[in-house]
């Protein structure tokens, strides 16, 4: 029942806007929203198809074997994105969540809510609006009175939740449909392991988790495997890190694990890796230089012992002849302002921005070597 | 009863940091916390103090003029922040918010809780950390682990929320104290009327919000009359903006005020200003190219004529023959990557630190050529 589309190509040209804007709300106010369930279209962003349920990130195996918080964590659908297209006006959505989360240092829309980004002529993705969460289930328009174009639409799932049940609504005149466009591309993924400032905290919305930010900047598919507290180097999550086909694993989880596990666990869970994927290049990120560290010297003297343990690892592994292992400092990650976080610790938008800027051009330049 | 600074002096450069820190905590593990009340100290960002409660932003003879919601808001602390001077190794607050406000698309501690800055060697404010509500009253250490020595604070006030009552803690050790710089500086402070942005919407903390950053960046006194979709040019609150000695005013009103508002009321709130402040520059602010208007036509449309309006009620102040007015035109407010709002409308940091580039060097502009 698409019948707007033709009408615009018809009208095309001999018509001023004006006009076509009201003949657009003159049908869309006609127009019932319809809603398909999400799971019909694509869902970027994780490591197994072997989870119990849909927006889970870690397999059904793990169930009763993984420490109970991680296990907890790997159902917040943190790093995912449904793919769809639509020439809809307006783009509607509503939501059952997992266990219904706040915290007092993020957003309910970054814990709990999702937002849409389009892609735009020249293959940038661009945001669009969010979709505020009012309440464990939740039904709203993230955004009305488009002009009825087809356009291909990522939307990002909450960060610190998990979702029960998704559908995406159009108005019935319009069409909902699989997504033309491989964007970003779904062949070798960057796989990403870490804490609570990867799992998204404390993005504004889900789509500038960094993880999220850096997907769109390299048009490429992000896998997060962000546990907030949890990134404790647990080998079991090496090994469902290894199912990823990836072209660059990111190992930071330097923020959660103690200087005590890094030396009994991080080479085991390197080398679980390496074994299945012997020249993909892995990356260590540092721990980040925390904003109060300038004030609190037991958080100084933590992050500082922390990234020598890493650098002394790294270079243990060096000197074992490991190759294609690259080590990114801290040092510039969040500028020199000190405002990127919000409680000295998780990044704000801000944050995320930064931490993408020394970040992306890094795996950038070994996406370029590996096709090279 | 401030033992610890003298101590650190005896012993400057013949003890190693380490030893300092085990001391450090020796001491700070056996001080109590002492609470003072923060009205003994120096609030900054109020443009009038004949308010019925000290955290308050309207005059209380407004009580029963103001429209209820525009009364409403003027109770929320946006914009303020308390100065003081400690040697504490740790600093408390403990704090009773009016009405305990949540919002979806903004942080707890942005709307009802509270940040701490240093103020260091070279006049840089930098972020301390925040303090996290936990409920309609809090206690909370915001930093602790600190070298003792004398600091200079800045404790940024809730955006979106009243106070009841605050209290700062240090520990019993240490001093707390009025503040012995003057900065930001008070004198001819900046004047900023507006909206749910201006008031701090949807900044993380709240010295994020964008007055509170330009203040900082100007060292200067910056007042925030942002009252959230209620900036409709209530002439009664003209009168309040006179009461300011401002060396600027800036007035960014248009993403509230309707085109018949600005129309009816826009130049009549000028002539209030104008008329006591002859010669101060008074800044008007288009409405933000909120970024949602690339798909909402209806939004697209209305930020389009209200800016026209502005542009057109602007230019006839001008040939009328005013002086001391600029107009700040919204182009590059929020750059040009989508990224910079939580829902199209409302500014994250990276927002407010985008808009604080923009406006800051036009108000830096003018603060030199008064002073010449």
């Amino acid at each position: 029942m698409n019948f707007i589309l033709p009408i615009m190509k018809l009208l095309d040209g001999k018509i001023t806007r004006s006009v076509l804007v009201l003949l657009l709300f003159a049908l869309s106010t006609r127009a019932q929203i319809v809603y398909q369930d999400a799971s019909n279209f694509p869902l970027l962003g994780k490591a197994t198809e072997k989870t119990g349920a849909h927006y889970e990130r870690l397999p059904d195996s793990l169930k009763n074997i993984s420490r109970p918080p991680l296990w907890a964590l790997s159902r917040n659908s943190a790093g995912m994105a449904i793919r769809f297209r639509s020439t809809s006006t307006k783009i509607a959505v509503k939501w059952e969540s997992l266990s219904n989360n706040h915290m007092n240092h993020m957003t309910d829309v970054g814990v709990k809510g999702l937002d849409l980004y389009c892609l735009e002529e020249k293959g940038y993705w661009r945001f669009v609006n969010s979709a505020r969460p009012t309440g464990k289930t939740t039904e709203v328009t993230i955004i009305a009175n488009m002009l009825p174009k087809e356009r291909e639409f990522m939307l990002y799932l909450p960060l610190y939740d998990g979702l029960i049940s998704l559908s995406i609504g159009v108005d019935s005149l319009s069409s909902l449909e699989q997504p033309m466009i491989e964007s970003p591309i779904r062949n070798k993924p960057v796989a990403f392991y870490g804490s609570s400032i990867l799992q998204g905290g404390c993005a504004s919305r889900p789509g500038m988790a960094h993880t999220n930010i850096i997907s769109r900047r390299l048009n490429r598919e992000c896998i997060n495997l962000g546990f907030s507290g949890n990134a404790l180097l647990d080998l079991e999550v090496a090994k469902v890190i290894t199912e990823v086909d990836a072209s660059v694993f990111v190992l930071d989880f330097v923020p959660n694990a103690s200087v005590e596990q890094m030396k009994e666990r991080m080479e085991a869970f390197y080398r679980i890796i390496r074994n299945k994927h012997s020249n993909t290049p892995i990356i260590f990120i540092e721990d980040p230089i925390f904003t109060h560290t300038l004030f609190d010297q037991v958080i100084a003297r933590e992050v500082q012992k922390k990234n020598q343990t890493l650098n002394e690892l790294f270079s243990a592994l060096k000197k074992k002849g490991e190759k294609n292992i690259i080590l990114i400092h801290s040092k510039n990650m969040l500028g020199g302002d000190g405002e990127a976080t919000v409680d000295g610790i998780h990044f704000t938008d801000l944050g995320m921005m930064r931490y993408a800027d020394l970040v992306c051009p890094v795996i950038q330049k070994l996406l370029r070597s590996n096709s090279k």
